[in-house]
Order: C-alpha cells, then structure tokens, then sequence
C-alpha cells in the first residue's frame, strides 16, 4: 500500500468509528425503523462526505470534537436519499452494495420511513453539536448549510430535475443543474461545514464551496464512465443502468472521451483552489486526484 | 359568532399569512416538487400547531418575529408527515381535505420528493430564526425540539409502529406509545418552541410539555370517535377507514362512551396546567376545550 492508501484506510475506518457512535440502538416499538436506518448506513461505502468534513476541518485547525455529530449527519442525509431513490417508484433498484436495497429487506412502507427517520435523525444529530463547542454561531451556520443543502434548492431540487426528467432527452443545461444539485451539493454542504466549524473567514468558504461543487461534478462524471466501462463486480451494482433507463448522462452527452478529459480538468481546478487555502494538503489532494481515476 | 370563534377566525387567518410567507415560489427545474408542496400545504387544515405555537409564545410574553419561521416550520412537517402517510405503500389514501392527496395530484415519486422536501425545508425555514434574535441559545434548543419531536423517538417512531401494527390486535400498551408519538409529539414540539423562544424557565418548559401531550392524547381520542360518528361531508376524508384497515384504536380498546370521557378528562387536566403557567389563558383554554368537541 501507498502511504495516501494507508492513510485513506486508517481515515476510513475512524470516520466509520464517528458514525457508528450516533447510530441509535434498535430496540424499542419503532425497532424495525430503526434497523432498516443502521441497515442501510452500515452497509459501507466510501464514506466520503464524513471524511471530506473532517479533512477540510483540520485543513482550517480545527481540533475539537464538533465536527463528529455532522460527520454522522451528512452520511444519514446521504443514505436517507439512497433510500428514498432505490425505491420502486424512483428507481426501482434492488441491490446496492451487493446487497438488497432497504425496500427489499424491509419492506415498502419501512424503507419510506427509514429514509424520513434518517433525514430527521440527521438534524437531531448535528444540533448535539451545540454542546460540544461554546461557538454557537458557527453550529447555527453549519447547520443552515446542512438544511439548504440537501433541500430544495440542493439534493432533493436535483433528485426532482433527474427523476422527472428520466427518459426524456436532457439539454446540457438541464444536465448542469441535475449534476451540481444531486450529486455537488451533497459535497459542498459536508466540506463548507467543516472549514465554518473550524472559523474559516467567508471567502475562504465560498473557495470550498467551489472546489466541492467541481469535485462533486467530476465525481458524478466518473460515476457516469463507471456504468458505461466498469465491473459489475467490483462496483456492487448493476452497470449499463442508465442505458437502460434512457437515461441522459454526461457520457451520452459528450461522449466517453471528453468527459473523462474534462472530469480530469474539474479535479485539476479543484486541486488549484486547494492549493489557495491554508493548512496542510496533500492527503487531500490526493483523495480528489482519486476519485477521477476510481474502479468503483 | 361568539368572541372566541372571532378571536380563532382571525388568528388562523394570521397563522395562514405567516405560512404563506414562508413557502418557496414554484420555479424552476425542480418546480414540480414545490408545487406538490405548496398544493399540500395550502390544502388547508385547522393550522393547530402552527396556532399552539404562537400563543404559547406569547402567554410567555414573546414579542419577536423569530416565531414565524418556526410556526410555518411545524407545518411544513405535519404537511410532510401526511403526505407520506397518505402514500399507497402506508395508508394508500386518495382523499384528504376533500382533494386529491399529493402522490394521486403529482405521482407516487413526486409525493415521496415532495414530503423530503417539506422535511427538510422546515429545517432550512427554522435556521432563518437565528437571523431574527440575539437569543441564539433559544434558537439552537427549539431546533432541537423540532428534530426531536418530529423523528425516530418522535413521530416517526409512532407512525413506524403504527404502519407495523396496523391489521393487528394492539395491547393497550402499544396504543399508548402510538398516540404518544404520533400525534402527541407533533403538538409538544410547537408548544415547547413557543415557550423556549420566549424564554420560559426549564420547569415551565416540562409543564408545556404535559399539557401538550395530554392535549394531542385527547386530539387523537377525538379524531377516533369522529371516524365513527362524524360525517363525511363535513370532515372531508371517508369514515370508518380505522374499520375498515382493521385498526385498533381507543375506541375500539375502550369504548365509545369511556373514549369521550377520558379524552374530557385529559382536556381538564390540560387546561388545570394551563392555569399554572403565567400570562392569559383564556383562548388557549377555549382552543383546548374545542378539540374534544370539534365535529371535524
């Protein structure tokens, strides 16, 4: 192993540390709730919005422990929205991560809530945050981001564009707010949070912000090329999936070789923005560079 | 009309406009899940908590706006707690207020998206609060509350064993917990907000609560004996539906007669708290008196 994938397991397995410490104990007349929301969570992933916060919070000098309950409550917020998108009437998909989706282990209705209790349980999560810090502001500010988001005007707002959308021919334009609101956002929301706990200044924010929407955006590009090129096996999920939902992708809209050109182009502009900030970056750096080049 | 009917007149009137104000305008790619949205939330409904929560405001002697987000926030989560209630995977319910539910007006995906939504807007509506006082640490424990109340070990916990028990004998038990959570924890929430903003001591704040469980208790009790005896014209939703999903409620454990009886009895223990709290009671004793009587 490189010394960046020794650091990326090690990182790995601390944030799953965090997260699991918020998971609520499944016991209790809501247990079945309950075990389709640890379900669902546990069943692993990159882990990257948690980790992202975290990097970019000790990037900022960030040292106390307020970043941990908004570790757990982007990742609740991302798998609330696998949830609710792997349902029949979304996508209609049955495994994810080699594993039946929360709708086919648990049931309709229990993957409905599961989703819901994961999206509330992400804000009662983060506002334990309040009692970890005496920088109540910074809390407040954090968690209006985690709101807007994952909102309306962030993942759902793209979710919305996306499934309404689905099999119809997409304009680039409408690519573009599908691209920066589903998948970007969901990656801004965790890096902004983690520079406004550790007391970045508001240009410093907005610099994130940008280099998280265009890591998002390549991000969601590779994704693209990986349905079209990448193994089913390694993957953990079926590929050739937006072929056959008609879907419009950044692959069918530029081809294979330009959007793995200008994937490479956002990841490298992301990386000069980078560069711009204070704190240490190469781990970082390096977990960006990544991304554009994963297998899965 | 007598003065209490004028007085609940013209402050649902108020508590409307205020909601109003907070919705989000319907536009742009994603205008279909905000116009699911504001469809469902402007389909009406006696605007109860959003009410609760201001008069308990201001019993306490709250003046400032900070209020508003957080009424229009509690209504956004009841709207989205009943539309996906509404969904054909739980109650598959095609009415409610006399109109079509949102997953037969918008799609089945579009209901789900737009209850995410509202979820989620609530909590970005309720972070503007901190905009509107310097009493941030108010600010931060309300937003707890409406995470708290509205989840896992809130609403979403009672609806998780209702939807799960539902066809089933319940134990007297289980009914408990169900109307606990259900819709005993959705009328905590805004009462306990409107007291936290204003400033209530932690010891009024735990008076609030009780009274308001024993107020949603009582709510609930009515809403049974009035799928029994009410009219359908008049409520706008189809009777004996808990009959018909086989549902066991307190009507069917207790009776009719000893339903009305302890939901009268709830509703005086209410108000006897009520009347140890400071300020003027006298329109939130007559609201609660009205919801064990109301014939919708």
């Amino acid at each position: 192993m490189t010394e960046f994938e020794q650091w990326l397991a090690r990182a790995t397995a601390e944030t799953e540390a965090v997260i699991d410490a918020y998971l609520p104990p499944e016991e209790g007349h809501q247990k079945t709730v309950l075990a389709a929301m640890n379900y669902s969570i546990k069943a692993g992933g990159k882990r990257l919005r948690p980790l992202f916060l975290r990097e970019v919070y000790r990037m900022f000098g960030g040292t106390g422990r307020e970043a941990e309950p908004f570790m757990a409550a982007i990742e609740m917020i991302h798998t609330f929205s696998l949830i609710h998108d792997d349902l029949p009437c979304m996508d209609n998909d049955r495994l994810r991560r080699g594993r039946p989706t929360a709708w086919v282990a648990y049931g309709y209705d229990m993957a409905v809530l599961a989703g819901d209790g994961l999206a509330l349980y992400a804000f009662e999560t983060a506002a334990k945050a309040f009692e970890m810090t005496g920088r109540t502001e910074r809390v407040a500010t954090a968690l209006k981001l985690l709101a807007q988001k994952s909102g309306i005007y962030g993942m759902i707002g793209g979710q919305t564009a996306d499934v309404e959308l689905t099999g119809r021919p997409l304009s680039k334009e409408q690519l573009d707010f599908i691209y920066r609101l589903k998948t970007g956002a969901l990656l801004e929301a965790p890096m902004m949070i983690g520079a406004v706990l550790a007391g970045a200044s508001d240009q410093e924010v907005r610099t994130v912000e940008r280099m998280a929407s265009l890591v998002g955006y390549a991000f969601q590009i590779r994704d693209d090329i990986l349905d079209l090129t990448g193994d089913q096996e390694v993957l953990g999920k079926p590929v050739f999936s937006d072929e056959k939902n008609q879907k419009t992708t950044y692959v069918s809209l530029y081809g294979v070789d330009q959007a793995r050109r200008d994937a490479e182009a956002m990841s490298s502009e992301a990386v000069e923005l980078l560069e711009t900030l204070p704190g240490t970056h190469e781990m970082l750096r390096q977990l960006i560079g990544m991304l554009v080049t994963r297998q899965k």
